[in-house]
């Protein structure tokens, strides 16, 4: 007789934190439970909120904790990914050395697996999104900043420690480079994330004595986001072309690297910027076209991601999976 | 009763063809024998000349063709690892779509493994060389281009495209790139190849109005290398120790790219430049302590390789070995 399995997939964030349950093919079962992270109240208060919204999304999808096959967490970094620890990320202050892997396992007695947030979103991805049907893909996640994952073979590119896929701060400018969030020059997030842009639109206005659409939506709306600059590029404004056009650019060396170094069969790209529709990322495609190696430029499938801001939740229960197959391979053995 | 195991490992360059048998354990028999390749007396000659060289590194191993359990063979790209083919490399015009995996395996009547010539060389350090203790390592070769390696988890990082490790065409420069032997621009190998070196120094003696020791060399040698660029350094001119402090910080804008991505133990620098010793490596090391996030750059061991041209045909030999092994394992099964 087999029952069917269900994983629990949390995807903690600096603001809020997401659960959700999905079946052994990772379809979620009912809609993923929010809560806010409130970092602010401290680690253990964390944790407690962790457990809650576990339990809160296993109610959501009509479950009970005995039907539950095993738990996969993921966080932003820093972490020791092995050691199933939160080290000290910048989003989740004041939270240091947080044992959340161990926290998991004990509180819930299940199988717990532990992971970056940006590389479950690309298991999720690889899964049941965008690479359900390829061997390997990197996803790029454009947000304020650009996270990265990679998975090659259904297994998470970890890195030694812990900071594999770091895809956003890969080098990509020597001569003028620009100051990156992580206070390092030249990292492509600091060319092609979503703040960036709005950083490089505002040099751009500046230069630009008047005649672009955005310096009306500036004046009107008092700031200017990433989607501001993507609408105006669509309406044909020509500062805004330009710059949607240069972030295309961006992203295609970022690509280019990446086929010149994994060489995988997928590279997606998630996050908000993926709203700018398919003229984007074609305009990535046409520069990955002129400057990678003919045969990966031809082949590597280029494309948005599928699953949204669910991929996290999903990817991280894929990861528990793992854990729970891995787990029975060991009482087998 | 067991025998001992031996592999033919053979490595094809654009000028010679070098083979070696070695035991289990990595270790050489006897030394390789090396004949010249002389592409343009056509492929099918250069099928002939690989059997040659094979027979003849097991005779000099004192061995039998019956004793040897596998070969692996390694060319320059461009080809189709999986497929075992040899599309149309440079360095082997004319060449064109030879099945080198499909002659070696039906002339020896052996499993055959088929390798791109710095993934082997990658290997073959992996597995006895520098690389030895760990569990995954960036090979970057420097030559005349720069060649890369990526092993994880004892297996190479081939790629979907057989484009895996081409890591001499990471771009590094966006603003001013140098144009590279592949004709694109702002290649690390652009930067900070042998060749690329000489091209620097050029650039750099023109405007350096005759003070640097390096003009002298120029005169008196008729030409200028990579290594005298390293000796006039070592000799404390001024123009070469910026030179070669400039190398460094490429060589580490690449390292930390392969930190951010892959997140390897080790990173690792084979070819002729590595003769420029100790005092290099540690520029390198400096650079990429202040190029790359803390953790990676404090843990990232940072060394020379150790096989020098041997590496090549022992990382054939031991992906040889490796199909062996599965080719057992397939038995079992």
């Amino acid at each position: 007789m087999t029952t069917p399995l269900y994983f629990v997939g949390l995807d903690v964030g600096g603001t809020t934190m997401k659960a959700g349950v999905v079946d052994d093919c990772g379809k979620p079962v009912a809609e993923p439970i929010s809560l806010p992270t409130e970092p602010e109240r401290g680690q253990d208060k964390g944790l407690e909120r962790m457990d809650e919204t576990i339990r809160l999304a296993v109610s959501e999808a009509k479950l009970k904790l005995e039907q539950i096959a095993a738990i996969g967490v993921a966080t932003p970094g820093t972490m020791d990914i092995a050691g199933g620890i939160i080290l000290d990320p910048p989003n989740l202050k004041p939270w240091r050395n947080v044992h959340v892997r161990r926290h998991i396992e004990r509180t819930f007695k299940l199988p717990t697996a532990f992971q970056n947030d940006a590389n479950a979103a690309a298991y999720g991805e690889y899964w049941v999104g965008a690479g359900k049907d390829v061997q390997s893909m990197v996803l790029f996640t454009l947000g304020t900043g650009i996270g990265g994952g990679i998975i090659m073979d259904d297994r998470v590119l970890e890195g030694q420690h812990s900071h594999g896929g770091e895809l956003g701060h890969m080098r990509i400018e020597m001569t003028n480079p620009r100051l990156c969030g992580c206070n390092r020059r030249g990292c492509l997030e600091a060319y092609a994330s979503a703040s960036s842009v709005v950083k490089r639109t505002f040099e751009a206005l500046d230069a630009d004595g008047g005649k672009s659409a955005l310096h009306g939506m500036f004046r009107s709306h008092g700031e200017l986001t990433a989607k501001d600059v993507f609408i105006a590029a669509d309406k044909g404004d020509a500062l805004a072309k330009q710059l949607v056009d240069q972030t295309a650019y961006y992203l295609a060396v970022g690509t280019t690297n990446m086929l010149h170094s994994i060489d995988p069969d997928m590279v997606a790209f998630a996050g908000g910027m993926t709203a700018a529709g398919e003229s984007f990322i074609e305009r990535i495609r046409h520069y990955v076209r002129e400057l990678a190696f003919p045969v990966p430029a031809e082949r590597t499938e280029i494309r948005y991601a599928l699953l949204g801001s669910h991929a996290g939740f999903i990817g991280a229960a894929g990861c528990g999976r793992q854990v729970y197959q891995r787990s029975l391979e060991g009482k087998k053995g």
